[in-house]
């Protein structure tokens, strides 16, 4: 049955790249830039990602595998507009997906048909409208939202989000944008329960996948305090 | 040789507690708190924990077992004034610790010794006297930094911090005190590196250990990108 899957490479502290780059300047050389490429080089050495991007060379290991499966498991995309613009000129004739993309934006523009199976669709009718558009696109396979990290986070606090894979980089950038920010619309003692099913270990990263619970009240448990408040491992 | 520890627990978006509680009223009524007991919740249903602090049942698994290891890797430990007074009365006349606890503060007080072998020294020398201090007292063991999260965050920023052990919850809070918080005075493109050592895998948390390396800078790597800025691992 096709579910609704992200994935993601967090620094240590959550940020999936460096500040947001809102000059005229070169975004190559910018710190969001940088924060980007240090947290998605495993996946930038490894073979499995160089081979979509039609690169040679690369690391065959763990993170390749996770690559892989990843790409295999999805027959749609759902993307953010940011992403979709900075990506159009360098993905080039033949993106890697392989696969149809629906695009969130606010600007309409006619579907874009590339070499190797990728479609890019712009979807100006919301977030939900173009996961149920990647759906019914995607048959028997999953719908991966692609990102970016602001993408990912309306589609978890939209309650569409199935499964979540972070891909954990032993970095802390200090700064820059933020996977899990403000605009998750939670109530005063609510979270958002999740359960780990899957955790792969590397020396560059940690992958942990995720099935999402949905949202819960934080019940008080005092369990454990003996009616005291405070415990030694916080 | 003694090495300066920390551990955590946080949730899934970098949290170790709800927003902080700073009325007169009850603080285990508090938002704090239920995000503290959310985050927590794997520690106080262990074993080991409940027998330190003088109570039975629990569950006797890997969290346990966790923590077992880090009670007895530690000869001495460093705490903040905050959690230090928060602790006072509900962990009694027999702390859990069994051992020197250092605490930093800015308020002189005498040393409180109690049963077991803990005993309460008040530093106000700073953090670096505070951690001098507990390297003496613990021995061939470790150091470890109870915490709260804020001095977590200070022993990182200043480059005192060997090995940190994150317990990565599940859940999402959206707000709360963060452990990675803007006050670790990272340069631009400057990162703090890391190296995760070990992985275990529960349910209900995720224990991941890193050695800590230290500042670095963030170099463009675009090894991956054949000149474009984008990648789809993002």
């Amino acid at each position: 049955m096709t579910k609704v899957t992200a994935q993601l490479s967090v620094s240590l502290d959550g940020f999936y790249a460096g500040p947001r780059h809102t000059g005229d300047g070169d975004w190559m050389a910018s710190a969001e830039s940088a924060g980007f490429f240090r947290v998605t080089r495993w996946a930038t050495d490894a073979m499995a990602w160089r081979e979509r991007q039609g690169f040679a060379g690369g690391e065959q290991d763990t993170n390749s595998e996770v690559i892989a499966e990843t790409f295999a498991a999805a027959g749609a995309y759902v993307m953010g507009r940011r992403m979709a613009d900075g990506g159009e000129v360098p993905w080039g004739e033949e993106p890697p997906f392989r696969a149809p993309v629906f695009v969130v934006t606010h600007r309409p523009r006619q579907r874009l048909v590339r070499g190797g199976g990728t479609s890019f669709t712009y979807v100006t009718e919301g977030l939900v409208s173009a996961v149920e558009q990647a759906r019914a696109a995607a048959g028997d396979r999953d719908v991966a939202v692609a990102g970016g990290g602001g993408l990912v986070r309306q589609v978890l606090a939209a309650g569409l989000l199935d499964e979540l894979e972070l891909h954990i980089v032993p970095v802390v950038l200090g700064t820059g944008l933020r996977l899990f920010d403000a605009d998750l619309d939670l109530a005063e003692k609510e979270g958002i329960e999740l359960t780990p099913t899957r955790v792969l270990h590397a020396p560059q990263v940690t992958h942990i996948r995720y099935t999402v619970g949905g949202r819960a009240p934080l019940l008080l448990d005092d369990r454990g305090s003996g009616g005291g408040a405070t415990t030694i491992i916080n």
